[in-house]
């Protein structure tokens, strides 16, 4: 999928029709017929870049109904997880689909990602979002998670639920030997009750931890942490079953 | 690859011989005929259950003759760059390899990792542990990256380096339109004079940031963040190619 | 000093003629005849506590011109220094007072704030706001610091310049034997520079921290660290006359 | 009371006999007759530095039978709370006495300090520290702040304590209008109870927080916040009787 971006930074996606901007137009022909790297220009004279849009790029523009789960803290669960290519994961719940499409990104062709979503309005997105994106190791589900699990030997069950704790019994099952459960949520509560009932389910390896992002804002003048800062997001709880 | 945990959490690598371990030993036939998930027992009676090493655990056992960068930092990278599965990366230094591997398991058998190391002997222990580990994707080229990438069209170049001002250049040509570059430093003023270099060379969505792990204790006489706590590891600098 | 507080908690100063506010006014004979705990009413009925003003409801509400240094760099500063009752003061610059008052209210009538303020618009205002909540330990001077500091045998240096390193000569000469010298600076070069300059005058125990505060959100669906959050004030950088 | 500090930053108490250090001794009639400022020199020629001691250097070296709150901590407390000279203050626990001493140094002479120990050994330990150091507006107290609490028109009431929501009912009727409770405590569950209690005993400007610090690394080769660093001491917890 390609995107367009202006000089100022401005992402555009390239759709099926001519790209229409505040700094004039390009044809959609144009735009088909480009590679990534290509400089358009518009009808009156400004230039676009053409580029394959990554993830970050295509989950900042698409479609969402609903807040999503940043990068810092995906990051965060990919890389305590050791998640990689050719990994089955199953995902709940699906939201617009921003978790989904980066653990898609990583596991890919060899892998794939089950994503449950209660949700008839946010599996329709999500959906939408995969397909438009050209995803196809992806399959949502339109279904409660909590009423059962159908993959089995799974390297990841990431959820991002109100109630996690109602998912553990059968995450245990559909993980394989040495595979992870991971749980965002954003309240202490939560990570307390949590944690008692992977221990009474004879998770290992349990832990909990809040990423937290620091910006640096580097000008001539001089270098300082942002005065602007993301407070919480919501704690990463881990299991594995061995 | 197989590791054997043991019931205190301890783990080792499945080698070509007998396992010896404070705990009684289990014999190489024993450990090469088990499958994932398998309970072993040593000649005293301890169960170690067999697993496929995910990428931490090995990382985690490895030979290291440096200090590693931690999956948290790995993982934001990861994240804020999207990389994934078929991505091509060219790495500078290795190390002992512990980012190697990182970045090897998200792009899978359709990417590739080329790794520059100019240490001779980091660059062997790192070519030993990939190997070990049955990685496909890698090369380990014991160069100077600053003398020239040979690699083009890469969609990440990841530096932890102590100059990385010095790969800007090449890094840029090298790069896809589209593609990052991220320096991983410990100190402010390598991020004062990389960024200043970054915007010489015209690099966009230039950015830095440090993650600061918290992790909680969640005991029964209540949940609080633990004391012990890593103060400071390095900045995560980012460049886009566009 | 009085002031009052509606049920809302909006708090207003008592001044010198009868207060109005949106719920009503209260005629100032009423307030002047009341102690600090009464419950006033307004004329259509809605009840203001009356309260001796403490400092902090004082500087929320007098007349700022100017950014002012928060309560927890503040605190950090009297707490590392020892700062207390019958100490002897230099502050630079001045600005409306907030930290002069803070300063003030710690160090008693035993005890002097000297505060320094190049800007006359700035000296005026901090000078009103010190009279109208009546302290008697301040004397605000309209002059540049860096030309010199009359006082001697100081307990604490405080400076809330942006070249504090300007000082340092005169402040080792109006400091006692063991006293301090704080600098607060929003930039990290500034703490560089600083710290260079300490060191070369002969300040022992040099060291730069930052207070960083995070609030919790307890509510009845669960407690967790707020969302909004302050990134960076400012660094606070210590040296001792030794 | 004075110290002798030598050339290495280590800090000795001056008591009543001769001082032996690892660099030679000095008379006691020699730092008797010394004044602040003066170096002394041990019979091999080592220097010291006589200084006053500040309630930290004093809190450093005293006898020190529990853990105490740190200054990050206390001098956020004060400064929140608007404590300064003259102000009345109900502490408990004691403990070794260390914030007793930080609250006497504030609210000097015109103020006083009520500590409440439940501990015979602390109360007495805390008694000696205090004595020793020359301060005469506290009053130790061996006795149950849950019990009662006999001041009245108080400031300021801090609690170090496990179970704080038993004092609430009682720090109530001892505050002052406009005065502030606030307690120290190291669990999320503990905020947690903590607030509903204020809510329900009718505090207002209830608030939670911790105070993170953060300390700088300022060396030739660069700038860079410390590894080590304190992850968690405890939260502050602050209510006002309005």
């Amino acid at each position: 999928m390609k995107i367009l971006i202006n000089e100022r930074g401005k992402k555009f996606l390239a759709g099926s029709e001519d790209l229409h901007t505040d700094q004039g137009y390009i044809k959609n022909e144009e735009i088909q017929s480009s590679s990534p790297g290509d400089m358009l220009e518009t009808h009156i004279g400004h230039k676009f870049r053409v580029l394959d849009a990554n993830i970050n790029d295509y989950i900042e523009l698409m479609d969402r109904r609903c807040s999503i789960i940043l990068p810092k803290d995906l990051g965060v669960m990919a890389s305590f997880t050791g998640l990689g290519n050719g990994h089955q994961v199953v995902e709940a719940g699906t939201g617009a689909g921003a978790a989904t499409i980066f653990l898609s990104n990583i596991v890919g062709e060899k892998g794939h990602v089950y994503s449950y979503e209660i949700r008839e309005d946010f599996a329709a997105v999500a959906e939408k979002n995969i397909r438009e994106f050209g995803l196809e190791n992806v399959t949502i589900k339109c279904a409660d998670v909590v009423s059962g699990i159908n993959e089995k030997n799974v390297d990841l069950i990431f959820l991002d639920l109100p109630k996690p704790w109602d998912v553990i019994e059968n995450a245990k099952i559909a993980l394989k030997f040495g595979g992870f459960l991971v749980a965002y949520t954003p309240y202490v509560d939560q990570v307390k009750l949590l944690t008692k009932i992977l221990k009474k389910r004879g998770f290992s390896d349990i832990k909990s931890i809040e990423c937290i992002l620091r910006e640096l804002e580097v000008k001539p003048k001089g270098i300082r942490p942002k005065t602007r800062m993301m407070g919480h997001t919501g704690y990463l709880t881990f299991g594995r079953k061995i």
